[in-house]
């Protein structure tokens, strides 16, 4: 059966404000849920080893570098080439691992992977994808950062990179692509977004047209296109929406001691709503574009994030993204 | 006192999905809150004659045409220069009235404010704002759809303008200055908006930085700059993510009898929470930057939205916001 077999998935223990424990302890959940995951961590050897020799199917990969969240990605990537992040990319190239995932510097993950594993052929450009969780189906939105400027063929490519991630990871079997504009219409938008809306109606399948803001939550399309920048706003807007909000609805069920014994009775059907719209669930960001599968995750992925993208990341391996992604790629060049 | 003085308001009879019913619910509102405030109504004789007949303080403007949502702004202004929205911002420009309100097509408004009111001097680009509601002080963010295609020095008007209105219709004496990116480093961002972040830090008041998504809704700024395709998603987004997040805790709080029981001893929080956060209570868009105060309702606009607008309008007018921005203007430029 394709789905069991064995992958090879590079963790670095050293990603993330709450590595190397919350990082740890997500393998081990991994380990546990999927019998056919391997993890090759890299990190310190005092770290990486002592997890190797306690568990089964893990092996250490010593590194003596680590890349910090402030450190400027490019020079610190090529500063750093034994650290945990430029080493895991590296074994993804040699083909001694399958996918790569860091709860680490993004701009450094993005860098590594982009320098290390190299671009699939004729893709100019790497996207970072996020799954957004919404009250109907979950919603693939690229670029969310990897891209502040960009062209109207950047985000034709951005289309069929989110619809190769949505039909190998999340199912789809044919994704409804949408690119993200203020208006529905075709001539509304900025000048590239009219451009690129141009391009994919003739050359993307599944181009259902223009979406608005709001239908980044509403969940009637399965991939929306749009440039770093925008998405990256709207990501961190829609974050600081949802916390914010819920928030100031706990403050107005805990006011008063008839609210507070009310709220008890409620709490379960709250909570089962921010495990829903919880980011964790869908583990990371892929890098899309690269030559090897990338997951990168929040700075402060818990346990649970960490196994949730090694679980994506087999999924992605399991079922070819990058080979999805290339022949979409090479399908529209022809 | 200044506060006092009368100040004549050309209100669109004709505009918005809830016309002329909502509206005129809405200019009775007005009347009532604000003694020393005079309404022209634009609009079919049918309708606003009776409405004048009916109310002191009224003045009917009868007009032949109404331009629809659905018609080409640019196109529409052109052809029905007898029609509500045209004729009143003509009464502005003529020193008939102080300000114009219309709940109808923002573009056409726009169109219409900006040739007949035309433009402030030394202005290339109205931009629309608005005033989101947050945990802390409310925050003016624009521009949210005048200008898809942007420059640097348009965004540092945007923030002259916003600043005007930040200390005029909401009372903030020094306003916090801040530009939408997708980082807080000077360097992070797309080329026009690096660019435009070192232009405000040398010529705009209250310049504090870069802010990025999440503090849309943090409320630790008093005025957000961004171009008309981000500041557009980003507001149709929060507006998409709080209705969602609300119906959905709604759908859980009344899963079960028992939690039927225990919403409703919460509800008074959550209806309190819901009127904090409608943006109808900060009354419409104004469109900056053209001469003399023109309010943007949204399509939907109630009575009290309506109501607002009027309120709101009138301040902009008593703090003289339209003078303040051609002064910010001006001494930029010397």
């Amino acid at each position: 059966m394709t789905d069991a077999r064995r992958v090879r998935v590079v963790v670095d223990a050293m990603g993330g404000d709450r590595a190397p424990e919350e990082i740890l302890s997500g393998v081990s959940a991994a380990l546990a849920a999927d019998p056919e995951v391997e993890i090759l961590l890299t990190g310190p050897d005092e770290v990486v080893s002592a997890f190797s020799a306690a568990h089964d199917r893990v092996t250490a990969v010593p590194t003596t570098q680590v890349i910090a969240m402030h450190e400027h990605p490019a020079n610190a990537v090529r500063a750093k080439s034994d650290s945990s992040i430029v080493v895991g990319c590296r074994l993804v190239r040699e083909g001694e691992a399958d996918a790569f995932f860091s709860a680490g510097s993004t701009g450094a993950c993005m860098t590594a992977a982009t320098l290390v594993m190299g671009r699939i052929r004729g893709v100019a450009r790497p996207a970072i994808a996020t799954v957004i969780p919404t009250e109907a189906d979950p919603v693939v939105l690229l670029d969310v950062g990897a891209n502040a400027d960009y062209k109207p063929e950047h985000l034709v490519a951005f289309a069929h990179m989110g619809a190769a991630y949505a039909a190998t990871v999340l199912s789809v079997p044919a994704p409804r692509i949408a690119l993200l504009s203020i208006g529905e219409e075709p001539t509304k938008g900025s000048q590239p977004v009219i451009e690129a809306h141009e391009a994919m109606r003739q050359q993307v399948p599944g181009f259902l047209g223009n979406v608005e803001g709001r239908d980044i939550v509403s969940g009637q399309v399965d991939v929306i296109v749009t440039d770093g920048f925008t998405g990256n706003v709207a990501l961190k807007l829609l974050e600081g929406t949802s916390r914010s909000l819920l928030r100031q609805i706990k403050a107005e069920m805990t006011a008063t001691w008839p609210r507070k014994l009310a709220a008890s009775v409620i709490a379960p059907g709250l909570k089962r709503l921010k495990e829903r719209l919880d980011p964790d669930t869908y583990g990371g960001a892929p890098l899309l574009g690269v030559r090897g599968v990338c997951i990168i995750g929040h700075g402060s992925s818990s346990a649970q994030a960490v196994s949730s993208a090694v679980r994506v990341a087999a999924t992605a391996v399991r079922g070819d993204l990058t080979g999805s992604i290339s022949r979409a790629i090479e399908k529209q060049e022809k």
